[in-house]
Formats: C-alpha cells, sequence, structure tokens
C-alpha cells in the first residue's frame, strides 16, 4: 500500500480501480464482438449465434395457474429463504429425471443450483487452485472456459472427433499435464449433443473415458443439459451411471423446461456435495424457492416427458432445415458436424477465411454467428464457427444460411485474388455469454 | 500426479477427493452448530437465531395475479435467459428506490444478482486475491465472512461503538495493515441497523469513513439491505451518496420484498460494474428473469413504500418485545444493543460463560440464538450472542428471551460456584447461513 503511488498516470484514470483488482479479474474486459451482438439482435439480421431455447412450446396458461397457486396458497414458503441444499420435494424428482439416463442417485447428494452454470462455477471453485488444469473438449462450452478462466485455471483442451472426445487423445493430454509436472483436477466434458461442436461421445468410449480419469486419479465433470433432446428419442447412458464415485453430474432445466427459472443442479459424491453446499451459501445463500417449487410443480403436474418430445420435434425439424440448407448452399470446402441432438452445428470452412474477422461483413449481410475461437482458450477455432438452429424458425434459418454461404463464397473469391485476409480489427476474446444472447 | 500414491491411507478414504480441493475449500467443513439448528427449528424452540424475514403482511392474492399475468402475457421473457446485466426497467426502479437515501445512480451502473449475497460474492472475486486485507466491523455479517474466507482474503475486524463503526479505529486498522505490508481492498461495512449488532453508523461518521477510504485508496462496499427499516421511518444517507467514485453499494429486495426471489444489486463506478457483469456471467449467466420481471411489476403496481411501513411497524413491535424482555429478565452484568431499524440484538454476557459451549443448554430448554464467535474472523464473540426479532411473534420472543434468561442465570450459579466452564466440545466454525435457517 505505502509503495503506491497517489498520483497515478493518465492512463490508468480510464479506470481509477485498475491497480485493486484481483489477478483473476484483469483479463476480464468487454469485448468488441459484445457490440456485435448487439447489432445481430436486430430483427432484420438472422441469428445462428445464440443459443436461447425456443420456448414457444410451453403451456403459459396452465403455468401460469399453477405459479398463481403456488403463490397464493404456499406464499410464505415460496418466497422465503430455503436451504442452500435445495428444495427435498424437487431433489427427489431430479433423480427420476436422471434415471432416464441410467443414473442412479440419492436426493441427499443433489444441490440445487441458479441454472448448471452456478453449479459449475462451485464444482470450479473447490476445486480448482491458481495453476491447476482442468481438460476439455476442443472446442468447448464458452460459459464454462469462462468460469475455468475466473478461476485462473489452465484448460488443455482434447482432440474429438465425430463420436466424441478421443479416449487416446485423452491419456495423450494427461501424460502430458503429468510431464509438465501440473495437476489436472478434472476433466470437462458435455457428452450429448457438444456445445459447440453438435457431437455425441460414443457409448464404448465412455466406459473407456471413466475409466482413464479414475486410474489418473481426475476427477469427471459431466454437463449434460441437452442429454433429453436426442432428436430420435435416443438416451445414452451418462458417464455418472458408470462410476458414481468419481463423476459429478451437473444437470439443467433450461433447455427441457424454462431457462429464465434459472433451475440446474448437481450431483456430486457426497463429501463432494457438502462442500458445494458450503459454497453454495457463500455464493449465493441459496437459488430461489419459487423457481424451484414452480419446477417441481411442473414436474409433478404436467406430462414433461410429452413436451420434451414436442421440444425434440421442433428442434428436429430446425436441424433438417440447418443440413439441408448448408448442402445446398455451401461452397467447396467446408465441412460441419451432423448433430443427432442440441443445438449447435459446427462448420469449419476452408484454409485462406477467418471466422472472426468475416464476423462483421456477415452481420452487415445480416447473418450472425459465433466465431470458434471463442470456444477454445488456446486461440484455435480461428477456422470454426458455431451455427445454431435452436431459435430460428426452420425459414429464417434456411435464409441465414443462404446469407452466410454467400459471404463466405465472396470471401473465397477475395482470398482466391488477394490471398488470406488480415485480421480486420482487434476483437479481443469471445466473453462467455453466447447462449443467452 | 504422478507422485501421487495411489494407496491412501485409511483416514483419507472418508473423503476420496480430500488430496484434490483447491486450498480455498479446504476450511469449508459442515459445523456441528448446523445439526444444532436442525434441532432449533422444532417449533417448540423459540427460535431468536434465524434472520429470516416476516412475510406474513404481503399481499400474496394480488401478487399471485400478477405474477399469472406476466407469465400468461409475458411468459416468452419471463421464462428465458436474460442480460447478466438484469431487466432494464427493473434497474431503472432500483435508482428510485436508493434515491431514498440520496443516491443518485446510473441505472447503467447497476448489476442486477441473486441477492446482494451473490453481489458481495462478485465484488470479492473481482478485487480480492489471496491474502489480500478485507476490513470489516467487528462483529459482522457472517455470510459476508464466509464469502472472504471463499476467497482466501484476510478479515481485518474494526471496532464499533453504539454509533458504529469509529472512524479513528478505522485509521488505526489501516496504519497496521499498511505496516504489515499487506494489502487492504476495501472495507466491508453495514452501515444501518447492523447485522448482528444492530447498531448504526452516526451520520457525521459516514462522510469522515468515506473520506479516510478514498485517502487510503480503499473501496467501500456498503451493504444496506435494511437501511428501509428503520422504525421510526428514518432513512439515513447511504455512504455512496458521499462518493460515487470509490463506493460499492450492495442492495436487496429480501428485507423490503421477498427474500425467497433472491433479487439484489450492486451499483458501482462504471468500470467496476463492466467488470462484474462479466463475473455473473461466469458465476451464474443471469439472475431469473421471472424473479426481476415480479419484482419490477410490484414497484410498478403495488404501495410499496406503505408495505415497507407496514414491516417497520411490526418489527418495531417485535423489538420492544425484545427490548422490555431483556430489561425484564436478564441477569445482572448482561448488556445489549437498542436497535432504532432491522432485525438483531446483539447481547453480551458476564464473563466465565461461552454463548456457544452453552448453546446446546439453550436448545434444550428451547430458545436457540447464533454465539458470537461466528460474526469474527479471529475467534472473538464467546462472550456474545445474536439475538433476532425479525420472525417470532412478540409473545414468542418474549417467552424466548424469558427461557434465555433462565439458562444464562442457571449458568452463572455454576460460574460462580465451580468457575467457567470449559466449552462442551468442539462444534468448529458456525457456518455461513444463518439467515436462512
Amino acid at each position: 500500500m505505502t509503495s503506491n503511488d497517489p498520483q497515478r498516470s493518465t492512463r490508468h484514470d480510464l479506470d481509477p480501480h485498475l491497480q485493486r483488482y484481483a489477478a483473476r479479474a484483469v483479463g476480464m474486459t468487454a469485448s468488441e464482438v459484445r457490440a456485435l451482438f448487439a447489432v445481430a439482435s436486430r430483427p432484420e439480421v438472422v441469428s445462428l449465434a445464440g443459443g436461447m431455447p425456443n420456448l414457444a412450446a410451453l403451456p403459459l396458461d396452465s403455468l401460469s395457474a399453477e405459479v398463481a397457486q403456488i403463490i397464493a396458497t404456499e406464499g410464505l414458503t415460496a418466497l422465503q429463504y430455503g436451504s442452500a441444499h435445495g428444495v427435498p420435494k424437487l431433489r427427489e424428482q431430479i433423480c427420476d429425471v436422471m434415471a432416464l439416463e441410467g443414473v442412479t442417485g440419492h436426493p441427499d447428494d443433489i444441490v440445487i443450483t441458479v441454472g448448471s452454470q452456478m453449479a459449475l462455477d462451485l464444482v470450479t471453485r473447490i476445486f480448482c487452485d491458481p495453476g491447476d488444469v482442468v481438460l476439455a473438449e476442443g472446442p468447448s462450452y464458452v460459459g464454462a472456459l469462462g468460469t475455468f478462466a475466473s478461476y485462473e485455471a489452465d484448460v488443455v483442451h482434447v482432440a474429438m472427433d465425430e463420436h466424441g472426445l478421443v479416449p487416446d487423445a485423452l491419456r495423450a493430454a494427461l501424460a502430458a499435464v503429468e510431464r509438465a509436472g501440473k495437476r489436472a483436477k478434472f476433466l470437462y466434458t458435455i457428452p450429448n449433443f457438444q456445445n459447440p461442436a453438435g457431437v455425441t461421445m460414443a457409448v464404448d468410449r465412455r466406459a473407456e473415458i471413466v475409466e482413464i480419469c479414475a486410474r489418473h486419479r481426475v476427477l469427471v465433470v459431466e454437463d449434460n443439459p441437452y442429454g433429453l433432446l436426442g432428436f430420435d428419442g435416443q438416451i445414452y447412458p451418462a458417464l455418472r451411471s458408470m462410476d458414481a464415485d468419481n463423476v459429478v453430474y451437473l444437470g439443467s432445466f433450461s433447455k427441457t423446461f424454462a431457462s429464465g427459472l434459472r433451475v440446474g443442479w448437481a450431483l456430486a459424491p457426497h463429501a463432494v456435495r457438502e462442500k458445494l453446499v458450503l459454497a453454495a451459501e457463500s455464493a449465493a445463500l441459496c437459488a430461489p424457492t419459487l423457481n424451484q417449487m414452480v419446477v417441481s410443480r411442473y414436474l409433478a403436474t404436467h406430462d414433461w416427458k410429452s413436451q420434451i418430445k414436442s421440444f425434440q420435434e421442433m428442434y428436429r425439424e430446425r436441424r433438417d432445415a440447418m443440413l439441408g440448407a448448408l448442402e445446398q448452399h455451401m461452397p467447396p470446402g467446408c465441412t460441419w458436424t451432423r448433430p443427432d441432438g442440441g443445438f449447435f452445428v459446427w462448420l469449419t470452412v476452408p484454409e485462406g477465411i477467418d471466422t472472426k474477422a468475416m464476423q462483421p461483413r456477415a452481420v452487415t449481410e445480416r447473418v450472425a454467428y459465433v466465431p470458434g475461437t471463442g470456444f477454445y482458450a488456446d486461440g484455435f477455432g480461428s477456422r470454426q464457427m458455431r451455427l445454431s438452429f435452436c431459435y430460428p424458425t426452420p425459414e429464417r434459418i434456411r435464409e441465414g444460411v443462404r446469407r452466410l454461404a454467400a459471404v463466405l463464397s465472396e470471401e473465397l473469391q477475395l482470398v482466391d485474388t488477394f490471398g488470406p485476409a488480415a485480421p480486420r480489427s482487434s476483437h479481443g476474446p469471445l466473453t462467455p455469454a453466447p447462449d443467452t444472447e
């Protein structure tokens, strides 16, 4: 303190608090991409960027009546603090939901969180010291990368192919981390309909990956928001069903019911769950009681499985629209994944094109996507982008892909004529909120 | 990794993850006091321990109708993700609420959080590296101490008297921190009807304290959940109204409306607010949209100022019941604070009594309180306890104080006869959740 110069430089006066922040906050800067997102949300732009679920199929009238009844008859509970552990009835119901994926968990080992994002934050909080390694698929969910960065963990990406995370790549990554004398704390994986890649971990790989992690004494954090959104109704066994002692399962009602309620959960080995509850208390005291009761009532009184089926059908139609349009319009040299569920297609463009540099032009042409670099902690992904088919109508999706293909074709002509373009501007890192914008 | 012995000791097998936790999580252990709280929640026990607001005065029927209407007519927004910044309309309304305390803030400089607990967590996240110092009143809010511990910040307590934080004690604490070569990041203060002490910072001290902090380049974090709950309708000027550049103001609807909605906020200097939004995204993506809309609608359509007035009257009646009963029943040598608002009385017992050691006996005698040590980071407080008058009826409060006085009298006789008792058992630290239990 005494060594601080009270006369700060003019440069620092832009943010007079600049010298006070924690190390973890230094890199937290609002990205220019954010401004672009604002433009991309204009109605004339087809946004293939967001990860917002489409809620149009929800039964708003009956929900409205149910919530009214909760407040009128149980309002003193619904509007009051609850425990950081979560509403007991809902924890029991969550066990029924997870049973669909072969998970046998005890309600006591669940902690309810403000979306599964908070569960991920709490898991990282209790496991990661600065410099600890988190293994994650490359590419991985941008919001998870933001959380890992905020705890100063180092992300080591592990390769995927069309069958998901590659076991040999995991072995190699673990060996490299160990050789470097670093400590891998957990593998973060989205096994089903991965965000952003759209691929699913093959069933026979699951046991192998769980076994590798157990042998290396590395926890598995299984993030599964899309698991019930398989377009053919297929449900894959959770990694948690294969190793209850070494897998923390993160679940969410954001994609199967209502994201704006922010109700998610973690199912964790008992000792870990205890620490998660204590961490949840210091993070937010408790998740909103009303929201937990609304989800609980919905699960009890609505045919939620049929509702999920109708979500599957809606998203399948949109996936079909996107894949058909990609097939029809994309210039040669582009490749993309073919998801069997979830929200996302991962597109790779020909060499010479930088998807982040191209983004302003795409927005000018009234189509938006998320550039691939945001999904890597290490600068990869400049030839990739994430395309979401969850929110726009099939017609809009087709129109968006048509516009995107036109931008790409034009860009390719420029590359052919003048060589690869330099990035247009320094957009900075993509900050972790694409799924809410 | 390779140096880890796969054959762990039997002791460690109690929690196989024991060697994996982050440094910040090592101290997170569930306290035995927690078990006691479970007992204390039995109906035959008068709990003077909790900090739950009394919601009985809320207009549940009209609220129920309003919420139903929000879902029926704006459900697709209310149930959808929002921005981490918060609902714009609500941020404007919050400015009107804060204006009552002389605060002139811009809606853009507010970030809406999952209760003000999350705002405190995020502020600590962006400012505190391990070993950084946070100054806080002694005693201070147990939930804040838990948050500071979870970021491995060192708490230095600053003395209070009946007029709140003592400026000279603050100067001395800052000098000592600087002499020790440590870095104080912020002063955490609850200026109004402090939790747990029940005292209020004198108005003439406020400007002085703000000035001291600015001169030492230490941020002020002003936590103000009870500011509008003055029993004579008195409202004190916020510290934020005296220095917009160096004060982060934390507000909450938990005590003036409904705690179970978990809607709080931070008003921060612009650059800090930007980092808070990014931190909020990585912590939970966004606060629940529905809950923000419910609060916004409530502020727009209900006479919320009259509602607060009725809360004031209810709590004043309970405060009077508690002070009267203390006067009537407490044995000689006990002293206590006389709050003009808020929820809490801070009781000091005669030497020789350890309030934590006495607690099981009190619960046996069907009265519960929170021992004072939980409100200090440094082991002080063994002769203190926090008594809450917010939740039980006046009759129950009087009965609870009568029981407590009987336990204390008996304990004092034992002390007179046999000398001070050794603590009965090692209860461990009080974990940070008294206000929700």
